[in-house]
């Protein structure tokens, strides 16, 4: 069976199908969302669209140096969107500013990740200090699944600001 | 190095951490909401916290037979909660009773997933049709980390309920 023959390339292969569709269902509900729809709170009171927008996009931009695969593109998003919540105050890049910062982080890491073997994967990540060869799961691969799960926790978010005006 | 030994099981591990953590996420936020608070809905005129509860119990109940491990507990939560949206005037279960079977089938799936090996995870789930060895990747572990992602999904909504009356 195919499936035994590679099965790492195989849970690779998965992996970032997963990724890759959590990416797809985020973007196809940015992508229906006006700018003024996105300015809206996801529900009374709590985070906007657009807070969310640019928190995905620095915790995907910090995904880059996480993994080992370059800088950060856009480490100016990290005070506003991941150090202070929404309403914070702080200058903001615009919805359109955000959108485009959105696309290129994850082009970025989607190139990276094409260059990745699977061996690679297994490599612990850079924030990882304590004693790797007791803890293999602590690898790049675990980052991976770990930021899926968090973008697609906010997408359900987003897509609550679907028929807002 | 220990990750590469034995990579399928390492995997394995990591799939399972994902969806034990997205669980662990999710009775967090479902175990401090009252049942009053998950009566509301997660934002105006979408679905309440009880229905998603429902979704997401009926969901994960059609893992049993999807991953050949056993009949559903509760098939009758699939006409109210999957088939049919909020407010379909439906009779539905209590939110004390959803909560109960919401437990009882996440533990049933647990019991079930630490008897599964490795190449287990890699056989094609019972509703793969087409030649399998074209599409090795539509195995049980594809089923487990799509479930993954629609539970964080809706986990995130049922987040925005937190401070509701």
């Amino acid at each position: 069976m195919q499936a035994q023959q590679h099965p790492m390339s195989l849970f690779t292969t998965m992996a970032l199908n997963s990724w890759n569709g959590a990416l797809k269902v985020s973007n196809k509900v940015l992508d229906a969302l006006s700018d003024e729809q996105l300015a809206n709170e996801v529900s009374p009171g709590r985070n906007s669209g657009t807070y969310l927008l640019g928190h995905l996009t620095a915790v995907h931009d910090s995904m880059l140096p996480l993994l080992g695969l370059g800088e950060k593109l856009y480490p100016n998003l990290e005070e506003p969107f991941i150090r202070n919540p929404d309403k914070s105050g702080l200058p903001k890049p615009t919805a359109q500013e955000l959108r485009q910062n959105w696309a290129a982080v994850n082009e970025a890491l989607n190139t990276k990740f094409k260059e990745q073997t699977p061996e690679q994967w297994l490599e612990r990540h850079t924030a990882v200090t304590e004693d790797f060869a007791k803890e293999p799961h602590r690898n790049k691969m675990n980052v991976l699944l770990s930021r899926i799960n968090h973008l697609t926790y906010h997408t359900g978010q987003l897509a609550l600001l679907q028929g807002k005006k």
